[in-house]
């Protein structure tokens, strides 16, 4: 039996969204991570010290017992300058950037990236040190979309050398490449942008629960993320943008993007890893790497991983995760909290 | 009012399918048009003369006293040859080749294309001068499938010089390209993929009812189809690939591949080509190319559309079509049979 043993497994890039669904999904990441970013894009989105404060609440509340930080995250705004983030700058792990319109819950976000005007907000995260993620498409062709922000991550990591930018959900080769080109360039990769393609998304049968933003790309572009993840290039974490949304929103016309993957991530992170040879950098992809960019230091939590099979659930509450119903060969053994 | 008055329109590829669903979409293109290429892929597909017979008589029913003919079709299969072919040549407009599992109802299709194994069946045809049919893609990457066919035309374009080959459904630029390469290559362009990309089926909420094989593509793609078909290029014909499934089989995990058009089709693409300033060039797209390409007679009908707008129905029996609840801004004024 092979086994692996993360330390303080964290999830650099997730959606706990509130109400019943918060209730529902909230522990299922915090029974396997220490912690996790949370997204800000609620209805309306988390713009405040009040907002932010009461949606950490809420999510404490929805965990119960277990050991889990969320680090919180504010929904950018250009009005947001030094007098406003410094009072609770301790607070916000980082501010996330949507493009208006790009994605669930978005219709707020910027609509232009004119660095002048973007420039009070980020010189005042950048004094504050305070990361800014970003959900980077333009508004172009669904396939260029992401391949079109790269030129914008570069203009404004230029602009402000001492922000720390995230690329958020990468899935294309060309945000791979531009890692390298900009020392205050990160980014996260998700689970499912290294399992899939397009091919699986629309290549058969179309699969609805496989459709989210950034859209799977091509074989190509799969091939670079994986390289990075599987190498845990040391500016590239976790984040696994997992994001519920009930059945019924899914499997429908006008179907919701977002694929739901919190309680299945570690294993098929470790079968993943275990199967290109790299089990020992993937301490590195889904914590290590995530606590020096970041600077954090998370509840001490130990996942032991063994290539023991798993059945996924058909669902979790009125929500279908990936691979439900399939077999993931690597399963979680132990949970040590200490 | 402006209006245009086509004569004998012709679908150059149409799925009736059978039984109940028959009976709903065959009086839909039996209406407005003089005669349909029928595809074969029935389970079990249609193999002989007296399948072929068979299934003509079953349309036929389902049309009642409509004036439309049912051009048939044969499913490839490698083991045709002049004697089996001869004694009804005269009865197969067309046999249609489908690479083996590549959509709906194909698993008995042909799993590899050398040349010497194709030649009995494919000299047969070409002495009884029946054209070849082929849905060109590969099993590659969902969006290089076509491109990488188009080698495949090429070579059976060369090695069967009297053959005409229709490349069905064409939805690449690399393919429309491939068209004035050859004499004997010929094409059939629907109404979806002059309308939409991959951005209308997955660029924002997916939408189950706009998936087909092959899948549409990049702009680029749409503006060449436009550009030979606006243009009346004398090798292309109109088909719709129309293609109902029940609304259940659409909505679902697991979408099954097709857009059903054939109600709309001829409103939709006058105004397509009225847009265009190309209203002129419609008659050849929809008949007089098909006409000469196939050497055959349709039945007199004749179809007065006019600049009115209709509303699409939001089903047809339990078939959702293309642009269901919307506005078309042209419709059928008068169907003139005499």
């Amino acid at each position: 039996m092979t086994e692996v043993t993360l330390h303080e497994p964290l999830d650099m890039h997730l959606h706990l969204r509130d109400g019943e669904m918060l209730r529902t999904v909230a522990p299922l990441s915090a029974r396997y991570f220490s912690g996790a970013l949370i997204m800000p894009n609620l209805v309306p989105p988390v713009t405040d010290a009040e907002g932010l404060r009461a949606y950490r609440r809420r999510i404490l509340e929805a965990i119960g017992e277990e050991r889990f930080e969320p680090y919180m995250t504010l929904f950018f705004k250009e009005e947001y300058d030094l007098d406003f983030l410094k009072p609770f700058a301790s607070e916000i792990t980082a501010v996330k950037l949507y493009p208006a319109g790009i994605t669930t819950n978005s219709e707020g976000g910027v609509s232009g990236f004119e660095i002048e005007r973007l420039r009070p907000a980020l010189e005042a995260m950048s004094e504050l040190g305070i990361p800014l993620c970003i959900h980077g498409e333009t508004g172009g062709f669904v396939l260029d979309r992401e391949r079109e922000f790269v030129p914008i991550y570069e203009e404004l990591a230029v602009a402000f050398p001492d922000l720390k930018i995230v690329m958020e959900h990468i899935t294309d080769a060309e945000s791979v490449a531009a890692l390298d080109r900009h020392p205050n360039l990160y980014a996260t990769i998700t689970l499912h942008h290294l399992l899939i393609t397009l091919d699986e998304v629309a290549g058969g049968m179309l699969q609805p629960h496989l459709f989210c933003k950034p859209i799977a790309k091509r074989p190509e572009d799969r091939e670079a993320l994986l390289k990075v993840a599987l190498e845990a290039h040391p500016k590239v974490m976790f984040g696994s943008d997992s994001a519920p949304h009930p059945r019924h929103a899914k499997e429908a016309p006008g179907c919701a993007a977002g694929v739901f993957t919190a309680p299945i991530a570690l294993p098929a992170l470790a079968e993943l890893f275990a199967r290109h040879g790299k089990l020992e950098n993937l301490q590195h992809f889904v914590s290590t790497n995530a606590r020096r960019i970041y600077e954090i230091e998370p509840p001490a939590k130990k996942v032991r991983l063994v290539d023991r099979p798993m059945k996924v659930p058909e669902k979790y509450g009125e929500v279908v995760p990936m691979m439900a119903g399939e077999q993931i060969g690597w399963s979680v053994a132990e949970i040590i909290q200490e």
